[in-house]
């Protein structure tokens, strides 16, 4: 049996999910909200975890390393994914994720995902490709990506510049940077483009 | 038999559920992703349409006028919602859906709820109360709203001036608005605040 530990934030949908999933005699399926994940993580010890990348709470994005465990084997990591979000396709690579299923697919898929990313194989959607020569394109600096968060979260120059430990100027001059590459008119498109392409 | 036409954005989410759906001998049961939906009502002709409020296109917010068909009488509409996002029960307030089911409840919620509409019965899971008096309580004018969407889309004073025919004053004196009536910190925060409460 493959132990499987569903994820995601709408509790509806997880248990319809998940009865659904449990008709596989192969499965023994448990599910959690991104909220409790870790925790079950830790107490059910499962092969698998199948997370939903759209996360509910304020940041929107999901605390993948949260789902590794502690101590033994870590789960082998599958993500239900969108092609239009690259930012946390980007995320959930850099987290390991072995399995990547597209959400525009057939359920069926994350079946089959399920059993490869228990053998400890990858398993990646050829309808995610684009998404992910998007991701490989983020045009974005990890220290650009913490001053567009915090502007994001409706932080003024003068907060953002406290947080990082920079100057007034200096946050001004990422902001420009942010802005121009992104394609943005201004920071609140800036924004507006990279929470949806799931940068932010 | 209840003709029901099950309308959500992800494909892999309204084949399972649709399928769990199907296993009520009462029910017919369709599916169609929110672009399609409006189709699908004028040929389908369902008594009840279930509708995720969320909706992956650009902004966000869900068509609802655009489910009640032409001609004939409109489909019962149902709306699976979410109390953190208060905006969107009050569009579906006002678009006249009868049923509202809580996605964070059971889905047997959703049966039921399905059953009740086709009946031409109001149905409203308890647990999506307190989004609804903060519905109630939503300070922003439709004015202001169109301001605040066309900041939030990236458009500068300029352009949103030019879009609504007003003077670069007059929405500098909404914006100011917007954020004191919001609690914001300044217009990225009041964006921020209001797309989380769905009003955006």
């Amino acid at each position: 049996m493959i132990r499987v530990l569903l994820v995601h934030d709408e509790c509806l949908v997880r248990s319809v999910l998940a009865e659904w999933l449990r008709r596989e005699p192969d499965l023994a399926v448990f599910d959690a909200s991104w909220r409790a994940a870790p925790g079950r993580v830790r107490t059910l010890r499962p092969e698998v975890c199948a997370a939903d990348l759209d996360c509910a709470d304020a940041v929107g994005i999901p605390p993948l390393a949260d789902l590794r465990g502690t101590g033994g084997p870590a789960p082998g990591l599958l993500v239900l994914a969108h092609a239009g979000r690259p930012g946390l396709l980007k995320r959930a690579a850099e987290a390991g994720a072995l399995g990547y299923v597209d959400k525009e697919g057939s359920p069926q898929r994350l079946v089959s995902a399920i059993r490869e990313v228990a053998r400890g194989r990858r398993f990646v959607d050829d309808s995610l490709g684009f998404g992910f020569l998007k991701a490989a394109e983020m045009p974005l600096t990890r220290r650009e990506l913490s001053v567009l968060s915090l502007a994001a979260e409706g932080a003024s120059v003068a907060e953002i510049a406290g947080s990082l430990h920079l100057s007034h100027g200096t946050v001004r001059n990422y902001m420009a940077a942010i802005t121009r590459k992104t394609g943005a008119r201004n920071r609140i498109d800036a924004i507006r483009i990279s929470q949806g392409e799931g940068w932010l």
